[in-house]
Order: structure tokens, then sequence, then C-alpha cells
């Protein structure tokens, strides 16, 4: 049995091995590009197959495809959405900048694997033909970005969005948990004012329930698709009326509503609305940072950190010190928002790089988008199933933290005046006393005065401090 | 007459300036922090007076000042709004994290002002104390994030939205005037199918028209102010209602729907709303970067580069090559994008940092906001005002771009199909023809009919080819 | 045949996949870590190998370790250095910050192997133990950032600057056959004054030397390595002399010469170094920018771009426009070098978020660090192959660019003076003749004068413009 | 008295302040650019009065400048080197991309300056006129270029070295003051084994001497000039020996050892060396990130934090909290190294977006790499000065760091073993006791035993842990 068989294209002959459906432009950019072992994720492959399958059902809607060669296309096309043909997509990331190569991988694919169906062998291009068929009415100029839009879309909905609900309610849980366990605020890392461990934890969810709400309102930019401009947008070649069914009928395949771009060289020659969900990733990175490391340095210690919160044990430990837990998911968690941060730097660069009517650094762009999607999620999930749910305050550590704070005396502000507060802060230093003390040495309260204004309970609640002389 | 005199603070004794309103915290801060020389810009002052002013009349309304010290205060602020206190300000960004001495500054300014307004020798405190009246109810951790809302909120409104709707109107118009001119589009910056002028002006109209909605759609998030959490996000010394008369009143003043942040602790220790707005300059950035691009390049030469556009003349030149023009403005504007695209990161960095009840990078972070906007926005006004409106096509250069294009032949691939199309071209090619004389040598198509079926003009408008046979 | 097998660690049992030699801790962190598939790249793993080798060298050396147990560690982590253990290897880059997961997986694989070897099955632990002799003398906190340097170190000697070098030669070897061809230089895309297409490509070849140089001089602090420290830079543990015979052993294996880091602590706390490193790929990059851009530029066209050089053709093209042909390999650069670019980020990100003794961003760290190098190195040898030798000059093209050139009068201003050469200018454009009619309009020189001063071949030289009459 | 003169250049007339220097071209140039408010620095201006002095000398030494106009311009030059005409530089940073306004405003300045002292009216270019005079043998295009070196260089040497010698030192001696100060190691945030708080500030310490180590190799090639490159690196106009003869002058002048760069078009199409200084600079950056995080987080508390170091007082406080203490010295550092890790992608976008002959991002470039050595500069200074010295262990607080430390039993390893060791720390944390309890429990250890192998002060010393009972 031939291990090889011999396709041509419009350059000639390729050999290509007989096991794979891809063609000839596919095997000669194998040639071409050594570049990196990174491949394109699979989520982009299967987005190229529900491309095809509603390029092809557009293409039947206007007529200028033959129902037996569409309905085969349709067939392949939906085995490439379903994963069944990842096998055959060998290109990394690192091929021209406009993904011609894997469109064209696509094109072969689906064309021989169509042609396989109806019997004929592969490389055979008839009866159907990577590019008069499958590729009809479109160019890989408004494909790609449209796969890039579709892709990025369906990640959003279907992988981050899911996770970070999940995350949000993990937190909020907490939050409510903790709702009751008083502490001492930290500002600029210094002891402040009481507060509530639920009031970190609040925090932290309205800032997963504000990524969220962010992800939503780029989504609309993200369902304008350029499909239709074909070569530079002119929409040459492409039947009136097929943005519009292709669209129909990729927003039926995916459950979202696709709209065609109306000014097609826009989607074409750059790629805002992917820079915009790349900021938005960027912001969703930061905020886990900011909560990784909050979750981490309450947990630092236990004796001679803060230690004012266990974390979960996961069973792995020190390589030298034997017993050490250390905050390994927190850990994982900034580190995948350092990627997602400089992948944004990436996609920046490659969104502002467009020349003309084509930006050219179409993969590497979708690569970085696609893949601080996937971290973020990944991290999302990961944090609430295996960490979030399983923190527990460490009371005895919370509770002395309220001991004679000498910050309480803020709450004295609206009865002594800020000097007088001052100068009670200033005397417990001086004295290394508690300021409760001071308070009555400087004869400015009395002890039950004192106690009865500096209530940490009632100042973790902060709001209304009640009824006070008048100033 | 003295030159200095001097305040008391909590701390002792200090010299201060005869003729400046700053006091003791300000000038402290001054022999502390000796780096750069980076101003909080004016625009961040002028919002700390709008900002004192809301605050006043809020403590007015909750009964937590009396309406003689209510007053003063009032009017102070309202100077200072004005831009008349702007040389009180002499700190630089590089300060504390907090933004706490830009707070003391403002408050100390405030006091003395209208404590000499009421008759008193500067650094009496007294009647308007800087701590106990002008930031009555309020935190540094509370206000400087506030003002960092108000300002940016109001230069987006009254600086960068304008600005960025002259720049789309002024490329709109140019995309009108350009609607019939002819060119050949280029993809990969190669020769791809006829396209006009026009459709390249679209699309930069496009990017800056949906910069407006992505800032548009930031906006709200940007309105929600932290404003009456106080220390550490407790609302401890805020009396009950503050939040919501502080956003009523500082709406009132800026014609802009303020609300209070539901979850304070989130608007002082993240900035993510801040972060977003960065995310979103970035993609103005980038599309900047695109436009001022194209157009040097569609400038270039003019003898040896594409030649196809005029840029005006703007009476600059070579030290050495005297007459020589170059694009100058759209130099600047890659330029300053350049700076948005790095302040973004810093951004990022500032917005990721915080920890627990505070995040401590606000001066940097807002000082680059601030920047970002006002570079891009100067860069659109004079865009607008000088480098797009006079844009001239040349016409004889582009009209030489039709003849006889390659890539025609992609007209006939609905024709003859996409591998004799590929025919055409190699054998043009190899023969050094045009296309059209390579068509008829190999049979395939009339001269007559060639001509039918690729026509520049039609192609430029793309979409429906018209009845062409099935295949 | 049992397909899995009980191993313990100081948690309990741990169900293992009987086929694989990695252990407890690296089973239990693939069940903690549900991140991303981003594995840490072959040649970390190789490192490993070398590293442990070295280890254990190292131990016998200072007799804490008996011969037979070191020969056995010797042998199985030969293997692991060269890629015959690399499927025992299933971590991903998302793991704790310090690596530990993948220093035990090293510890418990060579510990597998060579117990095996010694007739032992696996998961005995003995009597070769995964800590006590494997990683003997040592912790992740000192191994992990160890591997890292020798990682990083062999990479750019191995595979970066070969290729740096290649693409040099080539650069230079095109300089060389490019030295006689005039062109017309360009500064602001405008065109300026004649020189040659050889002078282009020795700025590329110079930018690419200069690389090579930089990474020389990064090269020394690499070598220093902080082996030894154990945990958290103490030492504790390793007997005197390890460190030193480490690097010893480790640079006779690798032909390198390491030596030991005099402040351990430094090495494990922050990883300056490898930021330095990281820096100096930025800068690669940045010169891998520009030189793929201006070859893309160059070969633009080919009818209305500049055309004025010929780009070898690789076979690829267009997926609507038959025949097209793009600059595929300068686009693969372009992006290559964003992503290093963003890739820089990250590090810098990661290189300033350690904390006390140990910085744990190191998995992300080295993970970009690496990736950088391997595009930047796998571009360099594909333009080296496939670009540079191929690249021609397009004569006539060329030709014409000196026909007339405006700014060629640059040549009369030690003659004329810059307001006369302006003169000269500015008559040409208004009246639309070339400068060598307007000199002689105005009466400046005679047709003869003009050609003897204005000469595009001595202006490409540069340099002395030869005897003219003093100012 | 007129408040205006009219100037002419190639263009016609315009009017100018008639206290002002500058001339035609800089006033155009106000004229066109109305971009932000950011000034080249002084600095830069400084090293124009450098550049134009050599340059001036050099011309006088190839005689192509008679000696009367050759040393007004020297005096004239003098001065700008000086500082006395800093206020004739209105420029902001947002001009052309070569720096051309900038070079003609030097050029202008020095002109008027020098005719001034000659007797002449300003405007009257005479005896000394700006381009055929000032700028004779030079280009914006090789001028800017080399100033951008000149002063870069003159700032890492006269500004930042001696700051970070100043830092280094200052961490030095506190690294010996704490040199027998015990702590508990913290990695991963988490308790680990015994150190001193002298071996935290050597890793400090080790880093700043590193930076110091790394500007010093990043030095010669940043002292490589292109200056001889005239325009487009040609040479034209410039006379043989040029290049040599400046680069003698201007390193006579400044006492660095300037050199031609042998390509000029790399020095001037490309800032490879200044891309590498930035990235230098973001080294530095993150390592300034690194210690004062870890100053700030070891002061942090004090009650509730970390609290084992105390930090100077400043005499800030809260607007809220009155006597609270904050780090703002280690927080102005992190903000500004936020700023030059965003400054340095800036910086990267710049360096690599050069096309053909000229880098036309120059401006934006050498504002970023200039703030970022003053910020870091400024930074060292200031924690050099006023936070470092001032450092003071809280003793009782390390001092109860020690007690009973989990991970002592690290020093078990050796006679034990790991599993043995982990059984022990197992025990512990299960029965609520000490290690040294456990150890005896188990009957591993007797007490005596334990005490014996596990001394804190021994295990902060590491090394060798003397002889122990072989494996």
């Amino acid at each position: 049995m031939a291990t090889h068989r011999i396709e041509h294209d419009a350059f000639g002959p390729v050999e290509i091995p007989a096991d794979k459906y891809w063609g000839a432009q596919t095997q000669r950019a194998l040639g071409v590009f050594a570049v990196g072992e990174e491949r394109l994720p699979a989520c982009l492959i299967h987005a190229f197959g529900l491309h095809k399958m509603a390029a092809a059902a557009a293409n039947l809607r206007c007529g200028v495809l033959e129902a037996r060669l569409g309905e085969a296309i349709l067939r392949a096309a939906d085995e490439l959405r379903g994963g069944a043909l990842d096998a055959h997509f060998p290109l990394t990331v690192w091929q021209t900048g406009s993904g011609t190569q894997t469109n064209m991988n696509a094109n072969e694919v689906i064309a021989n694997r169509a042609n396989a169906t109806l019997g004929q062998p592969l490389g055979s291009k008839a009866p159907v033909h990577p590019n008069d068929h499958v590729n009809a009415s479109q160019s890989s100029n408004d494909s790609f970005p449209s796969v890039m839009h579709i892709t990025a879309a369906l990640e959003v909905r279907d992988r981050l969005q899911p996770a970070l609900a999940q995350l949000r309610d993990s937190l909020r849980e907490r939050a409510d948990a903790f709702a009751g366990v008083l502490k001492l605020a930290r500002t600029h890392l210094m002891d402040a004012v009481p507060t509530t461990l639920g009031q970190a934890f609040e925090g932290f969810s309205a800032q997963v329930a504000n990524a969220v709400a962010r992800l939503d309102d780029a989504m609309p930019r993200l369902l304008v698709l350029p499909q239709g401009g074909t070569a530079a947008g002119t929409g040459l070649n492409a039947p009136a009326g097929f943005a519009e069914a292709f669209c129909e009928e990729a927003g039926r395949l995916a459950g979202l509503a696709f709209r065609p771009n109306p000014c097609k060289v826009e989607g074409m020659a750059a790629h805002d609305a992917l820079l915009e969900l790349s900021g938005v990733l960027n912001v969703i990175a930061a905020a886990f940072t900011k909560i990784a490391n909050d979750l981490r340095w309450m947990g630092s210690g236990p004796h001679c950190g803060l230690g004012e919160l266990l974390l979960p044990d996961d069973g792995l430990t020190s390589s030298i010190m034997p017993g050490k837990r250390n905050p390994t998911i927190a850990e994982v968690m900034v580190q995948a928002a350092m990627q997602v941060a400089g992948n944004h730097v990436t996609v920046t660069m490659a969104g502002a790089s467009g020349s003309f009517e084509l930006n050219v650094a179409k993969p590497v762009l979708v690569y970085n988008v696609l893949q601080s999607i996937r971290l973020l999620a990944d991290s999302a999930r990961m944090a609430a199933a295996r960490l979030v749910p399983g923190l527990r305050p460490v009371e005895a550590r919370l509770a002395r933290q309220l001991e004679s704070p000498l910050l309480a005396v803020t709450a004295l502000n609206p009865v002594l005046g800020y000097d007088r507060a001052a100068a009670i802060v200033r005397h417990a230093m001086a004295r290394g006393i508690a300021p409760r003390e001071a308070a009555v040495e400087l004869g400015l309260l009395t002890a039950q005065a004192y106690d009865r204004l500096v209530d940490p309970r009632r100042m973790a609640r902060g709001g209304d401090p009640g009824p006070v002389p008048g100033r």
C-alpha cells in the first residue's frame, strides 16, 4: 500500500502522506514554514468546520453551488466541526499572516473528505474542488477573520463565561459565609480600621461579576463578521445576499446573532474588535492577579505570615522541606495572568500592524487571544473547584487583630476632631500603650466613652456613625 | 514681608512659602519625594475642585457641615475647579500610591483659601479645617479614586470624544469625495484586485466610529464611584446617604450620571474600570497607527514610493535636503500611539497591583490614562484639522495602477474555475504578457469576453458578479 | 497485566499508569492543575537530565552518595538528557511557581528508572530514593533556577547563535552582491538621495552581527548558577564544596563555564539575568521586524508597489486570487517577533514578582524565554535558507529611481548654500520641471556644472564631496 | 519695542517673538504640532549644545568652516550646553519622527545667538547660517540619533550609575548590620527554614550591583555614533574624516570614548543600542520592584502584618486615619518601576518601527529612555537617602519567628531521610504539637539529639551540616 499520493495545484505536483486529507497547498506550507511547534488550537479548527458549513449553506441558498456538492461539503464540514478531522491540520501558527494556509487546509480537507464520501480518490479535486466549491464566494481575506470572530465568540460564551460565573459564585458564597468574621483592614499593607473578611470576598466577587459584564459588552462587536468581503473587501465573486445568508446560517449553527460588517474592509484590514476583547481579557487577568495574590498573602505563614486564612491542602509539597504546603493554585492563577498580559501586548502589536486592505498578523493575533481565553477559563474553573470553596478563616488569629487597633481612633474624628485623635495616636505610640489608655491619660475621653465610640463591630459596618456631637 | 509662614500638623511645625495656599502635609511631601518632574495634569486638579464641591454639598445635605463653612468650601473649591489655584499644586505623580498627598493638598488649599475669604490668616485651620471640614465624610481612599473616575470621564466626554468625532467626520468626508477614484487594492502589500480610494477611507472612518462606540460602552462603569467607602471601604465616619448625595451633586456639576459603587472596596482596591478604559484607548491607538501608516505609505515617494496620495504641505523640511516634504503629522500620530500602548502596560501593571483594601498605584495609573487621552485627542484634532481635509489623490498614478492588473483574472474564477484562471496568470508571467493576451493565447476566452468579464469598475464594486454560467 | 501501580508519598497512596516512570507527586500535580496545554519544552527536560547528572557527580565527589546509587542515577539522568524519557514528563507550564513539580517529576523518573536498572520494581523508592538520593544536596529552590540558566544558555549557544550567524552571513553576502546596485534612499518613506541596495543590506547585516555580540555579553551572567543554595538560599543540607563541584561537572557536560552565584538568594528570589536575556531577545525581535518589513516593502507590488526587490517564490498562493505571490516568510518573521515582544512583557512581570527568598513565577518565565529563543532561531534559519539568498534586485525599476531625483540638489548645498538649493527645488516643483532645468533657469548653475556636481554614483558613496568652493 | 520679528526660510516669512532665539522652522513647527505638553528633557537640549560644539570643532579641523564663524558657534553652543538657552526650546516630543524640528531649533538658536554676539540682528542668518554653518556636514538624520546616544550615555554615567552605587552601598551596609539577625525565610510566602535578615539585604545589594555591571556592558554600544552619515547614511556633504573628528571632539567634551559607527545606516534606521539600554533599565525596574515590595511587606502591619522591619517615619499620614504611617517611598519606587516597564514597551515599538534608511520614532524613543533613567536614578537616590539607612529590625518579632519552626525538620533529612522527616511534620500537625515533641513521640530521635541537629543559628548559615551518619 502506497504511503504517499501525488496531488497537483497551480504550481505542479506535490507528494502527500496517503492517509491525510490535506492537499498540495498545505503540504507546500509544511515545507516552507519550519518555525516553532505552536498549533492553532482545536477550537479554531472546529470553528472552521462551522464556517464552511455556513458558507456551503449560503452558497446553496444563493444558487451558486449544486445541491449534491453542497450537501457533501456540509457533511464533511460537520465532521470537521465535531473534531473528527483534527489530525489533518498539521500547520502551526507560524504561517502567512492572512491565515491563508489554514483556510486552504480546511478547503482541501473538506474537498478530499467530501470526494471520498462520493466515492472519488483523494486528490481528485472532483466533483468537489477546494477553491471553486468549498471556498466558493469566499477568500481567505474574509473567511479567516470571520473564523477568528466566530471561534473567539464561542470560546467566550462556552468556555470563559461559565468559568467566570462559577468563580464569581464561589467567591460570593464565601463572602456570605465570612460576612460576620471581623478582621482588620489594611491599606498600604498597614493596619487600618476594622472590617470583615466577607467584605474582602465581596470585592473579589464584584471584580469577577464585572468581568462577566465587560465580556457581555464586548460581544456585540465580536458578532460582526467581514464575510462577504472576499478579496480585499471588494465582495468580488460573492453573490448578492451572501454575507447576510452566511451570517444567518452561522448564527443558527452557533446560536449567536452574527451580522455582516457594513464596512468589510474594516473587518479585514483591522482587528479592533479582537483587540478590544483582548483588552477585556487583560482586565480579567489583572483582577485574577489581585484576587490570587490576596489569597496567598492572607494564607501566608502560617506562623510567620499573616496566617488569617487556611488554604485547602492539595497534597503537593517541597522536594527538600517535607510537609511544606504552598499556595500552588494561586500561583498558577498569577502566572497565567502574566501570560495573558504579555499576550495582550502581542495582540496590540498585531492589531496595529495592518496595511491597506489587509492585516497580516492574523494567526499570531488569534492564537494569543484564544490562549488567553483558555488560560483564564481554566484558572477560574480550577480556583472555583479546588481553592475557593475550601478556604477557612483562622479565627483565633483574626480575633487577635482587633485587640486595641491603633487606628480605631479614626472613629473619634467626628467627636474630637482629627488633630486630637492624632494626639491620642502619638501619645499611645510614645508611651507604648493602647489608644484607649492614651485617650484617658490625655483627659480627652473616659474609658466608657471610648468603648462606646470605638466599637470594632460597628466600625466594620461603616456607614452612619450614628448621632454624634456636632462640630 | 515674610517669605514664609509656619503651619502645624500632627507632627509639628512646617515652613511654607508665604504666597502659597498649600499646608504642612503638602510641604512635607515636597521634602520627601524628589523624583521626576511629571505633574498630575491640570484636569485632575480641576476635577478635585468639582469633587470637593460635591462633597461639601453632600455634607451640607447630610447635616454634618455648618452652612457658613460649607459655603466657604464651595466657593474655594469652585475656584479650584476653574483653574485659578493651579499654582498651589506643586506635587508630582511620584508620591504615595493612594494619592493621599494630592488629596491633602486639595484639602489644605481649599481650607486656606476658604479661611482667607473668611478673613483668617493662612495656616489658621479655622474655622475651616482641612481634615475635619474639607475632607469631612471622606478619606483619600475613596476621594482619590472617585476623582480618578470623574476626571477620566470628563476628559473622555469633553476632550476625546469630540476629537474623535471630528476625525471620523473628516475621514468620512474624504471617503465620499474619493468614492469614485479607482485604485488597486493591496493584500500582503501585493497587488490585488481593483477597489476605490473611497473604500480605504470608509475603513478608516469605520475604525474611528467604532472607537466612539467603544468609549460609550466603557463610560457606564466609569461613572460608578467608590465615594462613601472612606477608610478601607468601610464607610466609617460617612453619614448615611452621603454616597448617594455626593453622586447626585457631582453629577449635577459635571453633567454626568454618577452612581455609587455598590461594593466600595472594589472601587478602591482595584481599578478594573480604568484598566478597561485604558484597553479601549489602546484599541484607538492601534487604529490610529493603522490609519497614519496607511496615509504615509500612500503618500510615499512621491517619485519612488507609492505616490498615490498627496499630503498637505506643512512648511517643514529637512535640515540638509532642502525642500523635502515629510508626513510629519502622521509620524506624530504613530509616535503618540506608541506612547499610549506603553502607557497601557503601565496601567495594566498598576491595575493588577492592589493588595487587600487598597490599590496603591493610583497616581501612576491615572497619570498614564490621562496622558493617553490627551495624546489621542490632540492627535485626532490635529489630523482632522491639518492632515485629512487636505489629502488629494494623484489621479495619474492611480489610473496607471489599473493597467492590466495581473490578478484581475480573479473575476474569471466563477466562469473558468480557479485552476484555469491560475493557468492564465502562470502563462502571463512566463511570457511577460498581460493576462488578457494570455487568456486569448491559451484559447480560454476571446478578448471581447475577457473585457466584458474583467471590468475594474465593476470589480471595485464587488458584490454580485451578475449572471454567470453555473458550475 | 495491570494498567496502574500504586506509589506512596508523604501523603498516602497514589495510582499511577503502569508504564510511566513518574511518581506520586507528579501524579498528584496532574490532578491538581488542569490549565492549558503548554508543556515545558523538551530542551528544559533534557537540561534537567544534565543537571541531575552534575548533581550526582558532585554528590559522589562530596561523599554524600554511595557509588552504586550515584552511578545508577548518572545512567538514568543521561537517558533523560538524551531525550529517551520525554514521554514521562506530562506536566504543563501551569504548576507551582517554583517549578517544584517538574523537579520532583525528574527526581521520580530518574529514581524509578535507576531502580528498574537495578532490578527493583517501579515505586519501590529503593535503593534510589527520589528525594534522598536524586535530589540530594538540592532543593527545587536552587535546582529549578539552575536548570533555567543551563537550558537558556544551551539554547542560546546551540540554537540561536548559529541561526543568527547564518542569517548575518546571508545578509552580508547579499550586501556584497548588491554593493553596486544604485537606488534612491528613503527617509520618512520619502525620496531622499542616491544610495546603494548594498548599503541597506549592510544595515541589516550589522543589526544581526550586533545581536550576536549582545548575546555574547549576556552569557556570562547566565552562567552564574544558584545551585548550592538549597532551601531559601541557606545552603542547608548541601555539603561544603557542593556548589563548586556541581558547576564544574555541569560545565564539563555542557561545555560552558558555569560558576556558583556568590549570593545564592539573588539567583532564587530574582531572575534578573534571564530578564536581561529576554531584553536582548526583544532587541533581536525588533531588528527582525525592521529587516522583514523592509524586505516585504521592497518587494511590494510588483506593479503598484515599490517593486525593487524580487522575493523567491515559495509555491503558496491565495485561495481566491490564483497565482498571487505573497511575502510569507517575512510575515512569519514579523509575527514571531510580535510574540517575542509580548513574551518579554510576561517575563518582565514574572521577573519583578519575587517575594522574599523565592520568585514563584519560574515556569512561566522560562517557558517564555525558551519560546522566544526558539521562534527567533527558527525564523532566522528559515530566512537565511529560503528568503535572503534568493533575493534579486529589479534592475529596471531601480534604474528609473535615479531619473532626476528632486533632492539631488542636496549635493549643491556646499556650493550654493542651503537657501539657493531650496530655491531650485521650489522652482522645479512649481514649474513641474527637473531640478537640473530649474537650476539653469534660475541662472544658478550651467547644465554642465549641475551634472558635474550632481552625480548619483558619487552621492551614493557619500563621504567627501571633493574640493568645493569655500563658504 | 516690537514684540515680534519676521524671519524667512525657504517657504517665506514667519513671525517670531522678539525675545526668542528660535527661527522660522521652529516657529512653523509650533503651529503644526499641537499635541500634549511633554518637552524633550533639558539634558537632551544640553547634549545638543555639546553636539554642536563638537560638530563645529570637527568642521574647523576639516577646513569647511571659517575660524570666525566656528568660534562664534562654539561659544553659542557652549551656552546651550550649560543650560543658559533652555527657554528657547519650546517644542514638545510630538514632532517629526526624525527629531528634525529640534535639530533645526538648535541650529536656529545657535545661529541667532552667534550672530547676536557678532553684532547682527536676530533673523539675519548671517554671517552664521543655521543650515550652512551650524548644521554643516550634518543632517538631522545623523545628528539627532547621535545626540540620543550622547545624552543617554551622559545620563547613565552621571545620573543613574552614581545613584545605583549609592543604593547598592546603603543596602550592603544594612546587610552587614543585619548579618546576625536571625529570622525565618519564606518561600511561596510560607514559613521555610531559618536564615538571617542580612541574607535578604545581600540579595538586594547583589541585584543593584549587577545592575551597575549591566549598564557598564551596555555602554560600549551606546558610544558608537552614526554622525557622519548625513542624509540617509550616505555621508553626502560630510568631508573625509568628519565622523572621526566629531567623535574625538565630542569624546573630549563629554569624557566618553565615542567612536564612529562603521555602518552609519544601522545607527539611523535602527536604534537597537538604545532598545538594549531600555532592556537593562527594565531589569533594574524589576529589581527595584522586588526590593521595594519586600521592604514594604517586611514593614507591614505593624500589628497585623509581618512587622519585622521598621521603616523610617516620613511625617506623612492619612487624611482620615490620623497617625497612620505608610511605606510611601517604597510605593514611589514601585510606581516608577511600572512607568519604566511601560516606557520599555513604547521604546520596543519605536525601535522596531524603522523603515529603510530612517527610524522615525526617535523623539518618543529617546523621551521614554531618558524618563526611565531619571525615574530610576531619582528613586534610587531617594531610597538610599531616606529609606534604607533608617531601616530597623523588630527584634522581638523576629525572635518569635524561630520558636519551633515546623520545617526545621528539613535539617533531619540527611539523618532520618525525607520520608521520616515528613512523618514528623505530619504527626506534629495532626497533634498540634511542636516537631521536637513529635520526633520524640515517634521514637525517631531523643530530645537532645533533636536539639543538636536542629539549630536555627547553624541552619541559617547553611552550607555543610557537619559530620552526619551516612546513608
